[in-house]
């Protein structure tokens, strides 16, 4: 079970949750397509592999340089996934974008952090989609992830190192027919998929912090609750705003008609977006419990003074009157 | 009439609304359609029934090896009904599910409770409707329900072993000429309009217990009411929450085409939306009454307060002057 | 000027909304199309009157058994009212329902009150509008009302006996000439018209109450006048109900296409639907006002309790001393 | 600067806004179309002008028969604009309002005053207007005011006499090219754009009001402004009325397709539709603030309490163990 | 980080927010187009340049008289872009409007300041922007700002001095190619995005204010912190509507049809209206946080007074009895 914040830790918290946001910040008067490298950037680790129906799906860690040098390798129906982790190397990180012909706006949002999440459809050439990727929670935190997939590759850039990936790719290693024989889109779901389960077991920890504060309200209310309280309600507010805007990229991935998304799999994303709805139902019903609280607060310190003026009321009763008889 | 509910129940009952949430749980990282065993599910028990226009409807209960079988036996227009409570028997439910083509993430669905509720129509293939059965309320509880109709079969897989359906297997045995005739549609309407009809005795229930809650707001409020309101209201969100996606995934048959669903048969479901929207609207009121009683109590408070103050103040009047003169 | 109510009226008031809201459950597991007598229905009247072009209008009063006899005597463009009052007698209702080939669920909905008021257009058959006939109010009260009309005809179902169609009836007995010459379903439209404007003066009593709250609230604010916005708002929660589905019922008839409804007669629906926006307006500007009314009350306590800190505080300034230098 | 509102005068007002809601009752049971005399109804003036092309714009006031022997008058792309200010004289305006053809449920609109605003297009024969005209404010009055227009011609119905369309009028005399040119529609433009500019001084006085009602509220906060900030509220609930309809009967005007307005002539509709938009946005936004000005009042209402209690504790906390002591 | 505000400063601030409101003020009765000097306008700088791919890019400041001059050297494919700053001189700003063929309305909108931010689409010959660009913050300052683009020209009028464009003019100095090859749009668009990003540092501000706030509600909290909160939610209030209006306008450019915004150019625009509801999701969560800091101011105040109630009857515990005895 959570155990409950503690008062020190709170200013901490909210200010935690500001921070985030700061990242959202545009260099004022740049232009468009400007990208500016990000001052505490995780440094750049960048992993290339190639899967495919022929050769059975070499497994190899690649640098830069060798990106090239594995597509010419490239078998008709084989996938390249180019996963770059952390930011720093910003350089690096464009020549390849610029490779994959990414449009200049497109580099600019994948690199810059801290944008809403959303998903474009640049025809037939390429999707991107933008996500926080949760890491931990609670207390809630998540990082920029964008996924970008077209004929024959997948990239991911992720703002810093994780392993979110992971089972993804142990199932890719195990020889997973179904995220072979589809191809790079099926393998961008995938990772898509894997992001939205992510959100899961955090949510799992908040509705245990509000069970467990809705227990600490009703059977030992505190005077300052109501601190916890509003950090529990901001943390909501921030996972809503993510949950909401991938939601709706979602949406955009199944209404847009493009020829990489093909009809069997639109029935993956319909689900990816089904899971995504469920998760923001669950935020928002949190979000409703948490505003209860609020009131569940505020009639226990009432209570509370009440019954402090019924001590000094009765008090006051006996022994006034009897000071007076004595007097 | 309903009983108020006693404060030591209350952390319990709030419990309960968590615990149930806490279904929703995607395994992180599994490959999409993977199915787990819930650890506390239900064993399995399976029911099939073969309802014909020309055989009459023979009635009898069967073990999985022998529904092929059945299947063998069934005449033209006649309708195979295969009824499964519990789902601690994954194997089974799968290879049932997979013989008659469902896809992977479907059967993902219904065997994995906790899902929101939803509709989807797989072409001509298969309808899939995924509902929370009302068990019982107030306090609410209700389980996972999944009912997927085809040419000629209708599929139920509930969470737990339950009678929701007797009245309408009775009809059938009973040789209702509509349920026989019309097909397997109309069966799988007849299911979720008997689901659909469960939540108004529970609905009517939670009218009764608002009823009580206000008069004893009214006539003897008492300092800890806010949190049985706080129950209340949490529990009335958890019915607006299943009921508003039912709604939804009920409009999405009306809007869909299928030729599964009969012009006809349209009126037979556009009747259960209105149901849905019915149950929704009385949610909504009793959901807004609640947040009434939020202000009706924090007045009480207050008053009592007041009250008290008074008491203390015409006290104070009488006997600190007097006490001063005999001082 | 309506008068205010007082408290030991108030547990009543509220019982009688919760009750009016019983009648809309549904027999659990009956089949679809299923109808009960309600156990305190009032006894069936009907009344069957033809109006035409050619005979002048035979004004008279009919059993069952006569109608279909009256129905021979039909003129081209004559039009036949069948207002069935009280639904005691489900079994002559049925006959009658069925002889103008009403939908199962149709018979259903109008005979089993508590509905949702809402329009269904049959093609070019029938149109069914389900209604709330405004009774009384406030405190508002209100019955199921049920009209059909299709080519030739117009069939009401009252929930209770009533008067709410007499002035159309004696329109309709004077010769007004456009009730007769534009049919079944300008008839039809005047008896929607007559149930909407009902509802006007029955909102003025709620502006005239509304008014004297708030005057009372600023003039002379009583502790418990609580409870008497609690009621007012959970009436004026009823009005909105039932205005907010009539007036989407009315959209209804608008939007969709049927020969039964002319584009002449088009405006006259349209002038109905703009009535029943404006009802809506007010209802919720009565509602909003209504709130603001908790806020005046919440801060007339808070007053009141600070008056009388602020006599115990200037006494206690002016004896403690006192009695202290004394002392 | 405007100024505060006294406890006197409130209910008062309020009472004047229930009042105006009142006019829109409608006669119960009365035929549609059916048209009444408003018991306190203005005396009839008509005034009516030919303004052409050719003629160069005769100025003159008529009574009743003059109309038709203006009309006869009427040159080629001339403009006929009969004015009616005051709906007393039921009699003669039902004659002029027939003898340009408008339907009865339009002439029943415009004489039964305290209509909700809205626009309709009756094809190319001519379009209504509902609007409500401002008088002044704060404290908000208004009177209905419906403008019709059609090939040549523009009628107006005042409910009170007024001056609202004094500059429209001089522009006219004044030979103004672009009103006589460009025809009826454009006149009635004109006039549209006279009455929404006629909301811009008055909701200035309720921002000035606001303003002046935050500056009490933080320098000098009065126990009783709850009454004040409840008629600020209801005022401005009053004025978003009117402004609601009115932005969506403009909408109307530039959906519907009518020969009368024609595409030059929709930038100008659709400037009055932006202008009806921003006076929205502007009481949104008063409203918003008027309800954060009940937590401003509530805030100060306990900090008040707060003091007293502080006076009385730190009394208490010298004199009474000082009495002990003493004693 | 941003400093808290205090009192004093608090009127003074509303009163700006209210009276930048006022500007919006329209003179009633005033023809349509009627254009009026404002009273306190900044001194009119105009400045034009002429852009081109050939000549590449003369870089001089004219007056009002060699715009048309500048416009005869004109090449093809190169871009004039007009600069005024300074809503002074109106008779030269209209002629400056005249020539480039705008719309009365249009010329209106862009004088008269104050109004709501928007977009039109003038078929091909050009589209008008209206947005506010923001001056500074907190608190927050802003003066209207006009783009009109056609084909060849770019005209900004600006209300007052300001240095916004610097940026844009020094990347097209600098001799971009992307700004100089696309086009009026591309420039168009540039400006835009200049000033939408201008929004970021802003609502940073508002973030480290929100920040401080929550901080020092929880460590510190002052009794009048309310006015603080009142202003805070004042001025995000004011920044939404901005923002609000900013986002729609950026929809029309995206939805409406013009040859004048080619598709590889929308791409640009969806940029802007994506940084544009991201800045609106900001103040969303900010203004909800700021809901939030009531809540705990209201909770904290309650908290004082109790602890203040427990002092006095701790006090009165103690002493009352013993004084008794001592009696």
């Amino acid at each position: 079970m959570a155990t409950l914040i503690h008062k020190p830790a709170i200013v901490q918290r909210l200010r935690k949750i500001t921070r985030k946001r700061k990242h959202a910040r545009q260099h004022v008067g740049a232009a468009p397509g400007t990208i500016f490298e990000t001052p505490d950037a995780s440094e750049t680790n960048i992993r290339a592999q190639l899967y495919g129906t022929a050769s059975g799906g070499a497994k190899e860690i690649f640098e830069l340089g060798q990106i090239k040098q594995l597509q010419q390798q490239q078998a008709d129906g084989s996938i390249l996934w180019v996963d770059i982790q952390g930011l720093a190397n910003v350089t690096t990180i464009i020549s390849i974008a610029q490779h994959f012909n990414l449009h200049p706006l497109v580099i600019e949002d994948v690199v810059n952090v801290g944008q809403r999440p959303k998903a474009e459809v640049h025809d037939n050439d390429y999707v991107v989609v933008l996500m926080r990727e949760p890491c931990a929670g609670p207390p809630f935190d998540s990082e920029q992830l964008a996924i970008v997939f077209g004929p024959g590759f997948v990239l991911t850039f992720q703002e810093r190192h994780g392993d979110i990936f992971n089972p993804v790719r142990q199932r890719l290693s195990a020889g997973s027919r179904r995220l072979r024989d589809i191809g790079a889109a099926y393998l961008g779901y995938s990772l898509i998929d894997a992001v939205i389960d992510g959100y899961f077991p955090i949510l799992e920890g908040y509705g245990d912090l509000t069970e467990a504060m809705e227990q600490k309200a009703i059977e030992e209310p505190a005077p300052d609750m109501i601190t916890e309280i509003h950090v529990l309600k901001r943390e909501l507010l921030e996972i809503r705003r993510a949950l909401w805007s991938q939601r709706e990229a979602l949406n955009v991935l199944l209404r847009d008609d493009t020829a990489l998304i093909s009809d069997p799999l639109k029935i993956y994303f319909r689900d990816c977006a089904d899971h995504s709805f469920q998760l923001l139902d669950l935020v928002e019903s949190y979000r409703e419990v948490s505003q209860g609280l609020v009131d569940l607060h505020l009639s226990s310190v009432s209570n509370r003074m009440s019954e402090i003026m019924k001590v000094l009321t009765v008090l006051a009763t006996i022994f006034i009157p009897m000071t007076f008889i004595a007097g």
